[in-house]
């Protein structure tokens, strides 16, 4: 086999066999690829199905902590479990600059064959295309997801649960991704390493939920950060939120990091925290049960919902002061993820 | 707002929500999608469903007959319809090179809601990425679909049910796409225009599906084109397949520009083209009632699954001969979908 990905590689003729057979069906392994149909098909676990789609354009592909694979499985799955849904099935289309190498890409699809596995869901469909050397940047992963909304949870996403009152739980440190990437793309040297977050949340929130049916919402905290997850909550609603910035995590690490690089963690990108919005007579447990997961160890209670100012998030900063918190304007990290 | 696009309409804040509501919203406008969770939640039709998923990459991004966007929709509802599902949901993640005008990109969304709209299915969720100028081309687009199989025909694509004697029906003329595509991007004048067939096939198929129960199998003609599709279906079987080079529908302005361009037709792609296996007793009636849809009205029976010799593919040439189709090897016209 050619060392090097080829235009003949996305041909759909021979040379695309062998990479799907050699790569793709070697790694993901499972029944339904593994018929290279048209389509999978597969029986639908309850009435209602949930779906995702999301394109990862992460530079570079390989960063303390992940890589994109690993990036656009969690990724997929995490916006399938903030939704209240229990993950399933992935696509995955891949968009490969002619001349990547066949050993990188290799390692890329079994790093998602690994992340898959761990989170229990199968890729069971998939696309390859090539483009020409200078067309794109090494490789561009989309995965597209269903999962199957759990009974109890199937209105959560629409956001309309949430009260004035209620709690605001973070699973962890902000900010990790964001730092990660930052760092690795530009070679900047930090003496305590910082790694992605990056991490599949379905089996912390399948946790959370079996707990209590008084979960009212949960983002994840991608682009944006923390500070536009938040915002957009607000957004045109009747009720408003306060946090407190002492009680937000980051590691001393990573806010260093952002005091040098001029940064604001708020706004830092996260691949593996979310927020919950929870009633405040079960939000103290469950943030102890949060604790009791590896990915939620660090689990704070960061504010609440508040009546007034509605359509605001304000902040009490360290200092004692207040601050509105606004969504990211601009770009502070082109291609985070 | 800004007339090209600019990194910060990938960042996930306030310029990607103003892209999302004056673009996709404004144009793909449903109920699941105006939502805006993180995935879309929707009832299934069927025990089972079909999932699919394609990149679309196609240069130029405008060709006679289409454009990257219808085209996105039309390949991933075809690839579930010759599934022998009913595509539903539609999710689309663009990746789009910074500098994109944004009249551009709205034409194409346009177009994919058109589409959407004319072949009946919903576009429910998505993406939007940017990457830096010259590290993408343009625009590509992704896109996953899911359908429901119809009951009858839910082992269909694994294509077990083809046997000897059984007849093998196109809907109409091969090469449409690949020469439309290539006058495009190579700016060659033909005296007789040709267009790209992109069409979705859904509606076509449905009418076959309720004709008959006897269909055995069906793919679409993309990358490739016939000739790899062909001998994709006798690799490693029972049985072979015997074709008759003059029955096969080519327009005469594709078979000139064939020969002007040294490309031969039987590997060119189309994009709403189609072959359908059936059983011997049904096969004349079903070409004949295909021939009433507007998308088959050049059907024709080009030929039998044969028992010998099994794993080939011959064909029976026009002058007379018999000649092994082998699949695509190595590239014709790359980024032709």
């Amino acid at each position: 086999m050619s060392e090097k990905i080829l235009l003949s590689h996305g041909s759909g003729g021979q040379l695309s066999e062998q990479l799907i057979r050699d790569i793709f069906i070697r790694h993901f392994n499972n029944a339904e690829l593994n018929k290279q149909g048209d389509s999978a098909i597969f029986q639908n676990q309850t009435q209602n199905s949930a779906f995702t789609t999301d394109s990862y354009i992460i530079d570079p592909i390989f960063f303390p902590g992940g890589d994109i694979g690993k990036l656009a499985v969690c990724g997929t799955i995490n916006d399938l479990s903030v939704a209240g849904a229990y993950p399933a099935y992935l696509s995955a289309g891949f968009i490969i600059e002619e001349g990547l190498e066949i050993a990188t890409l290799d390692k890329i699809v079994a790093s998602m064959a690994a992340e898959a596995k761990n989170a229990g869901v199968s890729i069971v469909t998939g696309d390859t295309k090539v483009v020409n050397k200078g067309k794109a940047d090494k490789l561009f992963i989309n995965t597209a997801g269903i999962g199957y909304p759990e009974p109890a949870y199937q209105t959560m996403s629409t956001g309309n649960n949430i009260q004035p009152g209620d709690k605001i739980i973070i699973n962890g440190d902000i900010g990790d991704h964001g730092i990660a990437v930052m760092i690795a793309r530009e070679n900047i040297y930090l003496r305590i390493p910082v790694k992605s977050d990056c991490a599949s949340l379905n089996g912390l929130i399948k946790n959370m939920m079996d707990t209590t049916g008084k979960i009212r919402f949960m983002r994840d905290l991608t682009r944006g950060g923390l500070a536009t997850v938040l915002a957009e909550i607000v957004k045109q609603q009747h009720f408003g939120i306060s946090i407190t910035e002492d009680a937000i995590p980051v590691k001393d690490e990573v806010k260093s990091a952002c005091e040098m690089l001029g940064l604001d963690p708020l706004y830092l990108a996260n691949e593996g925290k979310f927020i919950t919005i929870a009633a405040p007579d079960v939000a103290d447990s469950l943030c102890g049960d949060m604790r009791s997961h590896p990915l939620g160890e660090n689990s704070h209670i960061i504010g609440e919902i508040t009546g007034d100012p509605p359509g605001r998030v304000i902040m009490e900063t360290e200092i004692g002061g207040h601050k509105i918190v606004n969504k990211l304007s601009g770009e502070q990290l082109p291609r985070i993820c």
